[in-house]
């Protein structure tokens, strides 16, 4: 079966996350029961490049699948799914990848982005993609942090326990941390890198913010960095800052 | 008791619209609810530059009321109305004015602005504030359009009956109307004048929107301006990509 690989943009502020769990709402479950409509009832799996959270959105979330119709190209699939999908899953790419392709380990990058509303009154519009934060933020101190951050470090202290008893190496290689502002008292954190902790980008986004008002030192960042274990310095961001922005794979593939 | 004027903005999706209705939830209804429950129960009417139609948002509607706690200062107000409000609702600026300011008859200008998607597929995080339009659209001539339609013309051909029986002179003038392309293809109609129609800005903008396909021509736009009459010309696009933007007073009264 011809194996596609799919962007997938998501509103995440009805769905319990993207991996399908019994009784939630998640967008796993939504594409696969489309999928599912479209094959006569057939399961379709899919798999994603990685979990997001219960309230994280996503501009550029992929998956791939195995597809059981083989007189569908790529485009048909994106139509039928886009067809059969509620409005807050938009499929936007679709593409043929190879047999041995997989959507999880062959991702070289993520890219996130948490954006927050540096105002004291929320627009009403934006309630659900924004975060807002009142207070004076120092954005020279906040960039001082990004490039402590940055590299290969052990980011325990800045990560929170999956709960599911699960182990990860705890070393990860942050290639980009950097802030941008932007239009509308828009503030935006975008991370890259080629794989994160749990928790990682809202705990960095909730330690920028602590030095940004003032509340928390470099020197602590240093200190959490070398001595990586977990505190109440790093406080977790809400989830409907964040999307899931990007998912790099190697050039030949996509 | 002395006057207040306030700058609202609101999420049009949940709400019928601004004007108070029986058995609707409509913006005025909340603010008015919210300011009886500060003023412990006491009906508090407040009155708006003008109605917005039901799943129109505004990022600056406008209102005055009489404040019955003379103790409290505009600031106060807005605090205490946002402590009140939910979520879809904003004060975002309140200040006092003369006792024979009003928020309707003192308007000066009012300028809307209408956020169109031009691209395949829809965002769904702006499903609620953009309208796709998804067919290529030659700008240029939409451009010539906006110069014709500037300027004070009967407009009746681009707007719709009330259906309440008022009638009111077709005759307004149009300052400002223009196109501008935003990043993320967004392409944004910007209409000022002292007063419109009723559905007129949303009017304009389905009859551009033709324009722009290739649908409707320029001589068309004239005759519809020399000969105003309701057509099947102008559909009205739909209310979710409108904002009401800012209303504009005299300047010693803001």
């Amino acid at each position: 079966m011809p194996r596609v690989l799919m962007t997938v943009a998501y509103d995440g502020t009805a769905f319990q996350g993207w991996q399908i769990q019994a009784n939630a709402r998640t967008v796993q479950s939504e594409i696969e029961s489309a999928l599912s409509k479209i094959c006569g009832g057939e399961l379709v799996r899919i798999h994603g490049s990685g979990r997001t959270d219960s309230g994280v959105h996503a501009r550029g979330q992929c998956f791939h699948f195995d597809a059981p119709r083989p007189d569908f190209t790529p485009e048909t699939w994106m139509r039928a799914l886009n067809g059969n999908l509620p409005f807050d899953v938009r499929i936007l790419d679709a593409r043929g990848v190879a047999d041995d392709f997989h959507a999880r380990f062959d991702v070289c990058a993520k890219e996130y982005r948490y954006f927050l509303r540096t105002h004291r009154i929320m627009l009403p519009e934006l309630r659900h993609v924004r975060v807002l934060e009142s207070r004076p933020l120092d954005l020279a101190r906040m960039r001082e942090a990004c490039d402590l951050l940055v590299g290969t470090h052990d980011f325990t202290a800045f990560s929170a326990e999956r709960g599911d008893g699960s182990s990860t190496d705890p070393v990860r290689t942050l290639t980009t941390l950097e802030l941008e502002t932007l239009p509308e008292d828009t503030l935006m954190i975008r991370a890259v890198a080629p794989g994160f902790l749990y928790k990682m980008v809202r705990q960095i986004t909730g330690a920028l913010l602590r030095v940004g008002r003032g509340e928390l030192s470099l020197s602590r960042i240093e200190d959490l960095l070398s001595h990586p274990i977990r505190t109440g310095d790093t406080p977790t961001a809400p989830a409907h800052g964040l999307f899931l922005w990007r998912v790099r794979y190697p050039k030949d593939i996509t």
